[in-house]
């Protein structure tokens, strides 16, 4: 199809998937004159991809390109890695990570000593104590639990069906379930205070 | 203190902290001259709540004004409620929500039939669906428990020591334990990475 046939099949509007294509989110169609270029099923696909991340998973342009760029083949765990070090929140700062090393060794989790996600977590965990919030060891423990339910269930669901499958679920299934993860804890909130609630009454 | 008092405790440029005072997240000083004010320890601890909103939390100036604007004395409920609507994700397009709400009802939970959370899941499902990833109600079901397990304790654990207290924690909480939450579940993508891995050689 033509690029204007690729803005009606996805819904984006021409301006922005060209926008897309100079900005190298969306591969280069094929060429067949000076003018004109063709444009496949693997672009429709790579599309609704660039705007769930951009929208739904908020990030910037980018970030999007950073994660889309783990999508060569090779090594899924590797590339799972690398998916971490491109996503918001990129913490280039110093931070302390003595704290998170410590939470993370009492929950007994084997992780690189230097991770992105550390980092994250360091820097995390000091916002919240520096605004006051409680965070005890249980709750931490709840978080921890809660956590690892969820990366288990990723993890072992991994498609096994190709190696490009597989990236594409690592890379971005950690951007596109959070927001799942995040709604759902907004709706359980709901739910718990709506039981508690009527309890208490 | 003067304002480049408050600057150097803080540790936030004065340009920034009088950029804030414009935009409204910081509440002006005690007027001492036409051209002097005096800051206090409220300002100290709503300076580093408005950079942990906008670093951690990763909330732009509008949100994190919105957020903060729920602080006023109130229902602490009905805070919990507005601070949902002010963060991001804000869904405003129309959006199909039958997929969400039948999940939420094979879960048995309690929530308002609109609600920004309920938008938000809906968002969230489509755009993992769309973009090919798997979401069956096994994987619905697990990411419903580990939300339902951290959202018990964070409403049990709501501080009871006053309603400015609890409001703090209910508004502020809900953007800050999200980063802690989230960094862990990568850190746990490891753990569960560096598990299966090694009991597969």
């Amino acid at each position: 199809m033509r690029i204007s046939g690729l803005a009606a099949v996805t819904g984006v509007p021409l301006a922005t998937v060209k926008y897309y294509l100079r900005e190298g989110l969306l591969h280069p169609g094929r060429q067949t004159s000076a003018t004109q270029a063709r444009y496949d099923e693997t672009h429709v696909a790579r599309l609704r991809l660039v705007r769930a991340l951009l929208d739904v998973g908020g990030l910037s342009i980018a970030s999007a390109r950073g994660v889309l760029s783990c999508l060569d083949p090779g090594d899924v765990f590797e590339a799972l890695g690398r998916t971490q070090e491109e996503l918001p929140p990129r913490v280039t700062r110093d931070v302390d990570l003595s704290a998170a090393r410590e939470a993370i060794a009492a929950l007994g989790w084997q992780v690189p000593d230097e991770s992105a996600a550390l980092r994250q977590l360091a820097v995390a965990m000091q916002a919240v104590r520096e605004v006051g919030l409680p965070l005890t060891p249980d709750r931490l423990q709840a978080y921890a639990k809660a956590a690892h339910l969820v990366a288990e269930q990723e993890i072992d669901r991994m498609p096994q069906t190709s190696v490009a499958d597989a990236l594409t679920y690592a890379v971005v299934g950690t951007v596109l379930y959070e927001p799942v993860l995040l709604a759902l804890r907004r709706l359980a909130h709901q739910d718990v205070s709506a039981r508690r609630f009527a309890s208490s009454t």
